[in-house]
């Protein structure tokens, strides 16, 4: 099959046969695929367009020509320990985003398997090697291996928390504002002793924390080390550490969950042991997954800008890999009041 | 760096290194990454067992001396003129499934760019030449286009309904059970006019329909045509279809969805107009995605066992990669009856 260069360079993309047949990208698409639902005429109509303007070959011209893969990495940074899953559901919230936006934008997506023990372990791995560009999905405790990593490897964006001295490209919300707000609505609600649930050990969640310390201290409130719970991340782990923790100090009025995951196993063993959602305790969660508004009650949290979030991922990395100065973003947090904490909502 | 391949042979993964070293996984990960949580003398051996059996290249020795990309394509046959989304919530339920059973086996996964406008037009791609196997989730309109590619490239699975001439090995559910199940079920809840929400055009929905038609046939109820409304598949196009047809034909005391997404929108545009679910009207889903168990009211529907269904998905592309002979699946479903069609659950 031979086709002439610059008819080629007319028929891009599917809008763009679409507008040359003037008909809809959907009709486009039904009579590249025959079917009848097409009247037969525009089928072959379309189908000629198609093959004069060169339209299948044109998407892998294009990549050859400008010598790219097509794909972009996509990592997530698990934390081993706790065997969190790759269907946690904020991620799966999180690769929804990315992968419609990698869509668009006429992208495949390549998912690392999981767990990514060391990132420089990827320097010279195809994966890499195949792909345009890697979006890493939090720094798990691996921030210095993505520093070394960002260093031989510029097409490079990480989702998390900006930290000192890193030097690669970040995308995150402003955890320590998410944290603030949280806790600071908890104390407008009456709130006075507000236990902390979840580990601190990466970037982000410490940040979480910082800000439900800053707003405790603005308030007059006096942090209590024994509020503060290390719960794992997994739904399954959550559920059997929180019970076992509620027995023996259940001395608080309302909980801040660092993920909605963790919120929702903690309502659920609340609700088990007979406390009142929210008025013997209030829950707030951290995220706002599609879940959180379902849950029973409804969960009051901090939402995350997810399906914002994959496209600023998206056009940064795809900034950098065509040579254009990308900075750095952090994303407003929300703070989404239900049932969860406030009787009226 | 040189390793002797007897050596190099002893460790193949972090559970070979974890056992060589007497210490657990989550300890060797922890180590290899330099944590400073695990002390300094267990680091330095862990390191030096990793260096010395060459566990960080063995991964891609293995891939190069099987001749394998260690990567796995999954394609989602998106319904275009309805503008599905890969963030579509069965989908993202399906994906995690995928993502896990191929992180376990040690699979890379490569998400192709959506829509797929015609499969066939994969079989030079670098989408397939770049991978090991390829698996399909639905069959959108494109089941003879998927025979073509099938017959090309033998590491081809398809997640759908099983239709006469198919080709390929196929994954599914019993769609005409799953349709069946919900439709006895509303009869046996007492309803009578039992309306059906949902497109037929793929074979999936197609069983389904039928399923639904057989439960009337034997118990006596004849159908009728006025109560099969044509839904679009995506969230937000069938909340602003329902609220319309429930206005000019409300005359239904139950409606059966193709999909749970869909029966969620419907539950929210009769909670807006007043109708109580189940009392006026019950209402049933199809698939069981996390949501549904969390909706308001909760959801009866029709489980597709969908972490399994990943499993098996990745099993036997892994199957016919290796050359092994492999059989359809056919997953049972499995009714889950929660309040939105039952009082007293």
């Amino acid at each position: 099959m031979s086709v002439s260069e610059t008819k080629a360079g007319a028929v891009k993309n599917l809008q763009d046969l679409a507008d040359l047949a003037g008909v809809s990208r959907a009709t486009a698409s039904r009579a590249l695929n025959d079917n009848p639902r097409i009247s037969q005429a525009t089928r072959d109509k379309i189908q000629a367009l198609a093959r004069d303007h060169g339209y299948a070959i044109n998407r892998r011209a294009r990549d050859f020509r400008l010598q790219r893969t097509g794909v972009i990495a996509v990592v997530f940074m698990l934390d081993i320990e706790s065997k969190q899953h790759m269907s946690d559901l904020f991620f799966l919230d999180m690769l929804g985003g990315i992968a419609d936006s990698l869509a668009e934008r006429d992208y495949d997506l390549l998912l690392a398997r999981a767990p990514v023990l060391d990132v420089r372990d990827l320097n010279n791995s195809r994966m890499l090697n195949q792909s345009d560009g890697a979006i890493f999905i939090g720094q798990g405790e691996q921030h210095e291996q993505l520093n070394n990593l960002a260093r031989q490897r510029s097409s490079l964006v990480v989702w998390g928390e900006p930290v000192p001295g890193k030097q690669y490209v970040l995308v995150g919300s402003n955890n320590e504002v998410g944290g603030y707000q949280a806790a600071t609505h908890l104390v407008a609600k009456g709130r006075r002793k507000i236990a902390f649930f979840g580990s601190t050990g990466n970037p982000e969640n410490a940040a979480r924390f910082a800000g439900y310390q800053r707003a405790l201290a603005e308030h007059g409130l006096e942090f209590d080390p024994a509020l503060k719970f290390d719960i794992p991340f997994d739904m399954e782990a959550a559920q059997s550490a929180i019970p076992e923790l509620l027995q023996s100090s259940p001395d608080f009025d309302a909980v801040m969950c660092v993920t909605d995951v963790m919120a929702m196993a903690t309502l659920s063993a609340l609700q088990h042991r007979g406390t009142r959602v929210p008025e013997d305790i209030a829950v707030v969660g951290y995220d706002d997954i599609s879940l959180a508004a379902y849950s029973s009650p409804p969960l009051t949290t901090v939402r995350q800008h997810i399906r914002e979030a994959g496209a600023v991922l998206v056009d940064s990395v795809l900034g950098l890999i065509n040579g254009n100065p990308v900075k750095d973003t952090l994303l407003d947090t929300e703070l989404i009041v239900r049932r969860s904490s406030d009787t009226k909502s």
